[in-house]
C-alpha cells in the first residue's frame, strides 16, 4: 500500500471534470514518479460531510503517513519537499519557487477565481476585471522572458501557475501569447496529459457506478 | 549589519498605515527574535519602478543573503524555516502549519481581499458576500474550538490569519465571537504592537522628511 493517498469526491457533475483540485496533487506525483492511490468522500453533502478532514468542505486533501494535510498549495509544497524534481534544493532555488508558487496563489488565482465567479455570475466585463488584467500584464511580462517561473527549470511553481491560469475564462482574457505558450508547454507535459486522463476516468467511472 | 532586509515602501498615505504588508514579516522578526533593517522604493512610480524586484509592483519583499523572496506569505514561511518559535520542526506540526499559512491566503483571504475590493467601491452587500460569508463561519466554527489554528501552540499561521482577519471591514462583517477573540488575542501579542508601531513611526519619518 502506497503511504500518499490523495482524497478527492467520489462524483462531480461533468463541468469540473479536469479541473477538480485533485489533479494537482496528481499532476505532481506523475511528475516526480511518487505513488500514490486516491480515496474518496461523498460530493452530496460536502458542505458538512468531511469538516473533520478539511475545514472548508473541499477538495483535495492528502495522507502522507502521519502527515493529513489540505489546501492543494500546501500539498503541493508537501510533496515538493520529497522531490528535487518539483523544488530545487539549493536555498535560492527553493525560496524563488517558494515565491512563485505562493505568488500563483496569492497574486493571480486571488483575483482570477473571484473574478471567474463574477463572470459565471452573468458579468464578464466585472468589477475586478481591471484588476485582472494588470495582474496578467505583469505575469505576461515575466512568462515572455523565460521558459520556467523558478530556478531556470521546471518546479512545482509552474504547475499550479499553470493550472491557475488553464481555467477557460482565464486563458481567453486578452491576448497574452507568452502565457498562453506557457500553459500550452505545461499542459502538454505527459504527467499533465495522465493526470487529467486519470481523472476524467475517474469520474466517468463514478456515473457508471451511479447508473448501475 | 543584519543578513535579513525587509524592503517597503519610503511613504504610503495614512490609510494603509499599520496594514502595509511589511508589518507580516516585522511582525514575524520580532516573534523569532530575528534582526532585521529596513530598506525602501520609492511609493511613486511603484506600478514600475521595482518590477526587477516584485514583478507586481508591491511590498514587501526580502533579502536573507543569497536568498530573495517575494510574496508576504512566502516571506513568512522562509523566515518559519529559520526558528521553531514561528513553526514546529517535527512533520505532522509543520504540514499543519504549512496548510493553515496556505488556508490564510487562498481559503480566506483570496476571498476576503477582493470582497473588499468591491466594498470600497461602495457595495457593502455585494456578489462575493455569500462566499465570504460561508468560508468566515467555517472558520469561526474551527477557532470556537480551539486557540491556535496549529500545533497546539502559536505559529505563523496564527500570525498571518489574524492579519488577514484584522482588516476593518472584514472585522465588522458578522457576528464571529471567536474569530474576534482571536484577532484580540493575536494584536494583543508585544511582537505586533512593537511591528506596528514601528511600522506607523517609520511613515510618520517619511512625512516629516517629505515636508522638509
Amino acid at each position: 500500500m502506497s503511504a500518499l493517498t490523495i482524497w478527492t469526491y467520489d462524483w462531480v457533475p461533468p463541468g469540473p471534470r479536469g479541473f477538480v483540485r485533485d489533479l494537482r496533487l496528481r499532476w505532481a506525483c506523475e511528475e516526480a514518479g511518487l505513488a500514490y492511490r486516491i480515496e474518496t468522500v461523498p460530493f452530496e453533502g460536502r458542505e458538512t460531510n468531511h469538516l473533520a478532514r478539511q475545514p472548508f468542505g473541499q477538495v483535495p486533501f492528502l495522507d502522507d503517513g502521519e502527515v493529513k494535510i489540505f489546501e492543494s498549495g500546501a500539498g503541493l509544497l508537501h510533496l515538493a519537499g520529497k522531490s528535487e524534481v518539483l523544488m530545487p534544493t539549493d536555498p535560492a532555488g527553493a525560496a524563488e519557487t517558494l515565491q512563485w508558487t505562493i505568488a500563483a496563489l496569492n497574486s493571480i488565482e486571488m483575483v482570477a477565481v473571484p473574478w471567474w465567479f463574477l463572470t459565471i455570475s452573468g458579468d464578464q466585463d466585472n468589477q475586478l476585471s481591471g484588476w485582472l488584467a494588470g495582474r496578467l500584464k505583469h505575469l505576461e511580462d515575466i512568462l515572455s522572458t523565460r521558459e520556467w517561473l523558478a530556478g531556470g527549470r521546471f518546479t512545482v511553481a509552474d504547475l499550479l501557475m499553470a493550472d491557475v491560469l488553464r481555467v477557460k475564462q482565464v486563458r481567453a482574457f486578452g491576448d497574452r501569447p507568452a502565457s498562453e505558450a506557457f500553459v500550452r508547454r505545461l499542459t502538454d507535459r505527459p504527467a499533465f496529459k495522465k493526470a487529467q486522463a486519470d481523472q476524467m476516468a475517474f469520474f466517468e467511472a463514478a456515473d457508471a457506478s451511479r447508473a448501475g
